[in-house]
């Protein structure tokens, strides 16, 4: 799958960030707009305490239809109550009046500090005349939404005469089980509401909810597709496979910029029983803080790898038919450590990129999880983020 | 409860502990040994790769009767295939042999590196002469079991005329769902065997069961109940509290000194919809990387409570009646968060031990979870944990 190196928006879709004033360096503000209405589709965190902005997006993406996104980052309006829901409606109207559009059209999301009342009159008086800095560029809004993360991430594709374009952020408080960060696709290609939710959906669910940084969900997570039709009808099935393709390509770049990581690590379990067990124990490694610091080491101590797969207790596992691989190099068989090079293997896990594999022999269902190293970097960001 | 200072053994208990040369410095071998039979009840972790030890100690618990215990450091025998098996029935052949007791009466433990092949030779050489060095300290058998603990750790009371002694070790790899570390509680009160199984599960299920250092399940956890009568018989009831207190004493000082840990965190849960979800979410609050390093960094950045509530999808939650409080300070009423004086909430997470509580509003269900902060140690201890 190719993916353009300076990214680009499909036809129809320009973007625009400031700062209003909730930072007090770079931006956090963005807007996302397409010159026409778009058909829609959006997964969100299945956290118990959605923010405001969850709560108000689920009753938005019921009309199916949207023309834009705006986003804050810095305050994430969560445990805010009804305080909170007004200042996502008046966050919505804000962005509806500058575009000339309904609220009901618009999509919001915050990101950030939780429990901290979100400063909407910044955000108003920072969305007037923000039209007139839309531009083609999806990195620039990708810049007004990040908050730890330490690059803007945008990636774009061609399918036929369409492209896609993606356009995200996170690096903390991931594990989805949903879309767990702000991810948004735009697209110029036609794609009818039914067939656009449910290819989301489970281009969601081979990506964005098979990434973890650090096993915490976050109560924002936001994913949606706006599709404008302006490139008329694609091949379906070339059009599905360069989305997941996409979406697994930025929860890649998500978690090798997880707070403070220096390794991408996949973990790709093999021969499980069920999709369902695959799908836990490729997340049962990447969320081991073990194995994280294993290879954060790169000290090939592959007894950890059993120890994250043996923990999930009520799947299906025969030890003497367990195998497992580091960078391709065979680690275990028969559940047990088998002799290996540890130089060449300590050698391979210094990459930036770590394969882990596991095969269990009981099945034949496979799933790859997404995660990062454990750094001290980590606790830095997260013993000194700054609440008050 | 009152915990002896200096612990001492019941009647007829005594141990001893050596290095037999699996380690550069340190004991790496202990002997506990009752001069009667014992009756004996046992849990063991529930991680699919049990170590050797684990699989033989649960064939030997079928007798429920033990003279000794013996443990090594430094190597689990854990991966270790066919022969690791035999290397575990030779251990407790030769610790049998040194007491002049049979081998299905001693009850072997390993705990270091996986994947190893146990110097056994050394551990048979080790343990020839070491019944004469039985000694009356629990503290120099706790010397022997250590592996990343800063300090021995045993704790003893009394129940009427009887004794009851904890020995344990664990500082990583800890997450129980079972015993989770090396536990053995020694007493020469006198009980029969159903009773004292019971007991022991029961209150395993309200303390080790609910540590967690890091999420991560060891195979090897043990903890083993030894009861050699010499007191006569002491009230059912009383033993048992001292038993539940004893065993939730000894998984906070396991907690607090978790890998790196500078404090101990204690989650309560009240008013939960069942015991089940109230340990549930208690665990995922000690389990929280955001959580652990908001300890860390003292820092109230109380959204995050809600967070690792929140993430228990299937668990009942009302945001509305969600009340969380740190060290007995409000911080969230009804799912938002409150004002209160950050200075004041900052200054207490300071504390050596840190209690957060959250009360659902959903149900009568209680339960208390206990881990520590997320520290660079821990990072430091993994990152470099020789593997080789």
């Amino acid at each position: 799958m190719h993916f353009d190196e300076a990214p680009a928006f499909p036809r129809g879709f320009r973007c625009a960030s400031r700062n209003c004033g909730l930072k007090a360096d770079g931006k956090d503000l963005a807007l996302f707009a397409s010159d026409a209405d778009a058909i829609a589709a959006a997964v969100f965190t299945r956290n118990r305490f959605p923010g405001a902005p969850v709560i108000l997006g689920r009753e938005t993406m019921k009309g199916g239809v949207l023309r834009a996104i705006v986003a804050n980052s810095k305050v994430s309006n969560v445990a805010t109550g009804a305080e909170g829901l007004d200042n996502a409606r008046r966050m919505a109207a804000a962005a509806a009046m500058e575009l000339g559009t309904s609220a009901d059209h618009v999509l919001v999301s915050s990101t950030g500090v939780i429990g901290r009342r979100l400063p909407i009159e910044k955000i108003e008086s920072g969305l007037l005349g923000m039209s007139s800095d839309l531009q083609a560029d999806p990195l620039v809004g990708a810049a007004g939404i990040m908050t730890t993360d330490t690059h803007p991430k945008a990636l774009s594709a061609r399918v036929g005469d369409a492209t896609i374009t993606w356009v995200a952020k996170g690096s903390g408080m991931i594990e989805p089980n949903m879309a767990t960060m702000l991810a948004y696709v735009f697209t110029d290609a036609e794609i009818d509401r039914t067939a656009l939710d449910r290819m989301l959906r489970e281009a969601v669910h081979a990506s964005f909810n098979m990434l973890s940084v650090d096993s915490d969900t976050s109560t924002s997570d936001t994913c949606a597709i706006l599709a404008n039709g302006h490139a008329g009808r694609v091949d379906d099935r070339a059009f599905f496979d360069t989305l997941v393709a996409g979406c697994v390509r930025m929860t890649e770049i998500l978690a090798r910029d997880g707070e403070g990581a220096e390794h991408l690590i996949r973990a790709r379990v093999r021969g499980a029983a069920s999709d369902d067990e695959a799908r836990r124990i490729a997340k049962s490694l990447v969320n081991s803080p073990l194995v994280k610091t294993m290879v954060h080491g790169a000290d090939p101590n592959v007894g950890r790898l059993l120890m994250a797969v043996g923990k999930c207790f009520d799947c299906t596992i025969a030890p003497e038919s367990t195998d497992a691989s580091i960078n391709g190099y065979p680690v275990v068989a028969g559940g047990a450590r088998v002799a290996f090079d540890d130089a060449i293997v300590r050698d391979t896990l210094r990459r930036d990129i770590v394969d882990l594999e596991v095969s269990l022999g009981v099945g034949s269902a496979s799933a790859t999880a997404f995660g990062c190293d454990l750094t001290k970097g980590y606790i830095d960001e997260n013993a000194a983020y700054y609440s008050s």
